[in-house]
């Protein structure tokens, strides 16, 4: 299945499930409010809709707008280490964004007004459906209610003003996340699956998930060592090579630009790069 | 003024002034629920209660007991720098927690069973009371609620894992928060205050907040520069040198001790650590 979160045409929210060009309306009276409320509670593969919507009258939103923790993986891919000019390590690199950072499918990635080197990044991104606390690794994809796509836009001069890449993550609307939640039982096999970013329609990001260092499973494991994850949290699992940064110049976006991330069977996340406001 | 949030006999959550042993319950009916729902209402300084409470019938919460953003700043002064072995930056380093990190004043600091470093921090926080993007350094403290004290407990073994600190800094019930928000006028010479960190009694940690590299009014400027400040948001303002990490031989917390954090009138924040339950 996949669902998505969207805004209605009066502008209220709500949440469904994906049928071609179709979306069930899944937030009826009584249901839970939102995708994470449903996850939260359990019922989001057994809820059925009264009414089916066009997609196309839908504005889609982040899969799940809010979630209470987003959680990225840096220095993931072999391949990316390098070209970051950084060491690999025997753990993961763990960062946060604040869900202020994501905007939709579709709905422009804001360049910061204060940086000149924002970057694209294309990611796995990974939603966790049961909550838990040291989740065994064979046991980990019990806890993922699906995947999508994340870029994890990063303003590479504020990323490297210190130790902690805090500032460069974190920027207004600067990160895509979406198009929708798609369920592991459409994802047979995870690992062959192709994390392809494309600037302008030109690949510069091309690299099989399969080439992660922390693969998924090892991801939840460490993180739910340190953290409980919660129904609706979201995991960003790292960046292959081909970034903006790591060129030779580098290549930076700017407005105009549309990036587009597709990883399979997971669909495309398309953002356009707009100025600030 | 002081403010609380506190859990009722009854389990019930709220919020009131503090006036001496008695707290002016604030969360009366059509009232903000919480804190910061009365910071972001803009009707904190005028709401009167019905009643009043003993504070020795009530458990305290943190001040603030779900901020949606939790900024710390690392390396922030210029001695504990040299005790972690660290290089000081022209930008301040900032990392983040999520709110289930927060223990209130009184209740027990857990240490992580998955570490053998679990360290103290001692720090000023900051709590924002008026939203704002890009404030200027000069008017940053108009922004600012009031102030409290962090105790930003530590997984050093975990801190280190790799080039980010989220891992560290972000164990369930690490760090402790309180007792009370003072607002700025209760505050006239902020750089005066002494962070003073007491472990079992002994002074471990105490220098002026003035030894700041990056003031309170820079920080707000500069965070304020990558993502909007809003009513709750907390920043923890990094910790003196005196860590239990940086002596030789280190010293690091364990069950049945106890931690008090005092700075100046913004009071005590005292912490047993216990063994995870």
């Amino acid at each position: 299945m996949r669902y998505v979160s969207f805004a209605r045409p009066d502008g209220s929210h709500g949440y469904g499930r994906l049928d071609g060009d179709m979306v069930e309306d899944l937030a009826s009276p009584g249901a839970p409010a939102t995708l994470k409320a449903a996850l939260a509670a359990g019922t989001l593969a057994g809820q059925s809709g009264d009414s089916r919507l066009p997609l196309a009258s839908l504005t889609l939103l982040p899969p799940v707008p809010d979630p209470g923790k987003i959680l990225c993986i840096g220095l993931n891919y072999g391949a990316h280490i390098a070209e970051m000019g950084r060491a690999a390590g025997g753990y993961p690199a763990v960062f946060t964004r604040w869900s202020d950072t994501l905007v939709a499918h579709g709905a422009p990635m804001v360049a910061p007004g204060e940086s000149s080197q924002f970057d694209y990044e294309g990611e796995l991104a990974v939603v966790i459906g049961k909550a838990g606390r040291r989740i065994a690794a064979e046991r980990a994809m019990e806890h993922v209610a699906g995947f999508s796509i994340l870029n994890d836009g990063s303003a590479r001069d504020w990323q490297a003003h210190a130790s902690q890449f805090t500032p460069g993550k974190n920027f207004p609307a600067s990160a895509g996340f979406g198009p929708a939640l798609v369920t592991p039982d459409e994802v047979p096999d995870l690992c062959a699956l192709r994390v392809q970013t494309r600037l302008n329609g030109e690949l510069m990001q091309d690299q099989p998930v399969s080439d992660m260092i922390h693969p998924v499973a090892a991801i939840i494991a460490y993180c739910s060592r340190f953290t409980t994850l919660n129904p609706g949290d979201v995991i960003a699992t790292g960046t292959p090579s081909g970034v903006g940064h790591g060129r030779k110049p580098p290549v930076y976006l700017k407005p105009g630009d549309t990036v587009t991330v597709s990883i399979g069977m997971l669909g495309e996340l398309i953002n356009p790069v707009v100025a600030e406001g």
